[in-house]
């Protein structure tokens, strides 16, 4: 049994299988062909903090392959507060096939996992958020790599680079590990104070990735330049000196013109125009954002069908 | 691609067809007959209101037909808060077959609508309610109109005389536009202060509605007598001004005694006995309103279907 | 029609069917077997107290056998609140199948159910938890019944003793009515003024149970022990007075050495550790709380099953 609690749980080759299962999924969902592998299994989602995204795409995805899906707020269970969390796991995972977390601390996910007897999923904790990388790079795929026998080729991601303007946080851990396991490389530029620490996100090997103290040093040559919001769910009482601090870390077109000229543009949402993001970079062609936020539906389907069937086809 | 976020967004001919499936889809759900035709579709529920009716008619509803729902609350997702109205439109028809919509501000749903891909659907807006309204006359076509080799006669409604009684509210708003669509009139009587403006209203022909000072006048000769709550949801503040406006806007025997000897009394519920309406007259043999209730599982089922399927049969 | 209101609601051989009912719905579900009887079938939870695994089992079970769930907490729908709990029945059982109520006073339950065309099941009130004691049952045989030829032999039950340690609460109270009626006795063992009140349990012979000062007493020559949280939901304000009442009434290896030595240990969770129950007992080798937990989701499909579809096979 395997849980995806970081990008680095799954190795290139299983990525190459569940990207190009995305791929066909996604192709046959669009053609109205019926797909329900997942009849009778079911997916138990535990929110702690608040969610459209995540919840509304593995909700419809799950629905969508037959199976079907509890959700769990904070207000019906807290994890930790009535009672160990290790006993809702063995409780949960007693009653349901498949478990999809969004909490606070990376080490509750952990105990989770280590007591179910069914696969976990990173639906975002402090330190990862998986599931958008996986959708990211997807979408990266889908808009510039070649299709071949096989699918998507992967090693086409080689050497390319990824830039990161803003905050070091869970998203930009979780790139570092796909850059790590997937051979590109990010370009990161952070305010002072809001780094990444390569400890936190769990890589060994630090050549995948560069820091630049000017985010325009960041973007030059980029294949893909990316961003978040200033300040992220659970940072709020930061949120007047991040302001401050972040006021050069937005991607506009200055910064979009030293990127490679077919530089793909992404951003997991919910975005603020005129803060981490001009509206002419997020709303021009460039953007591939609402591809982005459909495809995390596809691509988490195939990660479930992944987890719960293992390799098919 | 159609919406349906006013009444009036769908023609004579077009309910024609709408209730009839209504007719067929329910008489084959009572006959335990499985008709699925949404299976891997998903219904989005947007919800800003508390809800009852409309939360358990929709979601059942698509269920029934072998869809599934994704329910967002407030907590979840509050349109306009964390991100544009736009983007979310943007976002939840990305991953989602059709919405639904409960929420304050009719612009904010039309905001909504004209950034989704799927059909967005009123699930009660401060100006309009017209799944209620499109409930209410199925209702009313099943208990008073034949039924021919092409379903319910809705000429038959043609000079029919529906009494509103109370609040110039949403409900009332949305009879005036049936009224003008389907060719019965509504006769009104409201508080002063309380009536209603055919601006809001949205309708081009004032003659499918007259305004009485006495609601007994309003009454009179009324195939149809129907009211609402003194106070609708967002209004608590003015409870008690309301109340005493509204004293003798109370639909009881005596009101009912000068309509029609066969009129049928209609009530979207939750009732306030003793208020708006007379324990007598809702518990009484003219009442209609748990089969006008039920019918908003029906008459939706055949919405949605034809807004995702179109015409069928 | 049956409601499932009290454990008393069924008799000994209905609970007999029920009891093998699960255990073949549990086979075949761990077999991968799919069984979906209830296609078109929707079942209404209403919570008014929070919850996991009666929201888990019974939403995961409903699921399972193919049917839907609609969800109503009390921020959708809070009983009593904007409309009578008699109108709530009718409009709710109009558009839904059976009815699931979690709520505080029993008297609000039995008001639903009187004026609901479906059943209506307790999900929990401050009075009983038939659900919850119908797993334990189930629980109890499948570890320590004799299967034949038509299932589970239910008489096997007679004569054996069930300890109950700690608040004469909806559980205690539902322990009688099953020992009433399957035959076996209860040795009960509360603090003093926490004790049970025949009346209120709603037994008729109170030679199904007997009362100890002494939990080890209780204890004594039992066949199963079990207990419950000092202080249930509901009772948050008595928390200090009831630690200091109950500080005897732990269920620790000392109580449990003077059960049977193959006695089994039951929790209906969640559990703390150290008050009314200690590691080494809930953790230990005796007990069965997580079968008991898991169980919740087959004994209820099989509720579900026969109140829904009768008698199978």
């Amino acid at each position: 049994m395997k849980h995806y609690l970081q990008f680095k749980d799954l190795r290139a080759e299983e990525y190459a299988h569940v990207f190009n299962r995305a791929r066909i999924i996604k192709t046959r969902f669009k053609n109205y062909e019926r797909y329900q592998p997942l009849v009778d299994r079911t997916l138990a989602m535990i929110f702690e903090k608040a969610s459209t995204r995540t919840r509304v795409s593995f909700e419809a995805g799950m629905y969508q392959m037959g199976g079907s899906v509890v959700h769990l707020t904070t207000g019906d269970s807290q994890l930790g507060r009535s009672e160990p969390i290790e006993d809702s796991a063995r409780v949960i995972s007693r009653m349901t096939d498949i478990v999809m977390i969004r909490t606070y601390e990376h080490t509750k996910i952990e105990r989770f996992a280590a007591h179910s007897r069914v696969p976990v999923i990173n639906g975002l904790t402090n330190e990862f958020h998986p599931c958008q990388i996986l959708a990211d790079i997807y979408t990266w795929l889908e808009h510039r790599a070649p299709v071949g026998a096989n699918g998507f080729d992967l090693a086409s991601l080689k050497g390319k680079i990824v830039a990161w303007v803003g905050d070091g946080n869970n998203m930009a851990n979780t790139w570092l590990q796909a850059a790590e396991i997937l051979g590109f490389k990010v370009h990161i530029s952070t305010p002072s104070g809001y780094g990444v620490d390569p400890v936190v996100a769990g890589i060994r090997d630090t050549s995948c990735y560069q820091v630049f103290a000017d985010p325009r040093e960041a973007c030059k040559g980029a294949d893909l330049v990316t961003t978040d919001v200033w300040t992220s769910m659970g940072y709020e009482a930061e949120n007047e000196a991040r302001k401050t601090a972040f006021a050069n870390w937005c991607v506009d077109t200055a910064m979009m013109s030293v990127a490679k000229p077919d530089a793909l543009f992404m951003h997991c949402l919910p975005a603020h125009r005129g803060e981490e993001v001009a509206a002419d970079v997020i709303d021009g062609p460039q953007s591939v954002v609402w591809d982005e936020a459909e495809n995390r539906l596809h691509a988490q389907k195939a990660l479930m069908e992944y987890l719960l069937l293992g390799r098919i086809g």
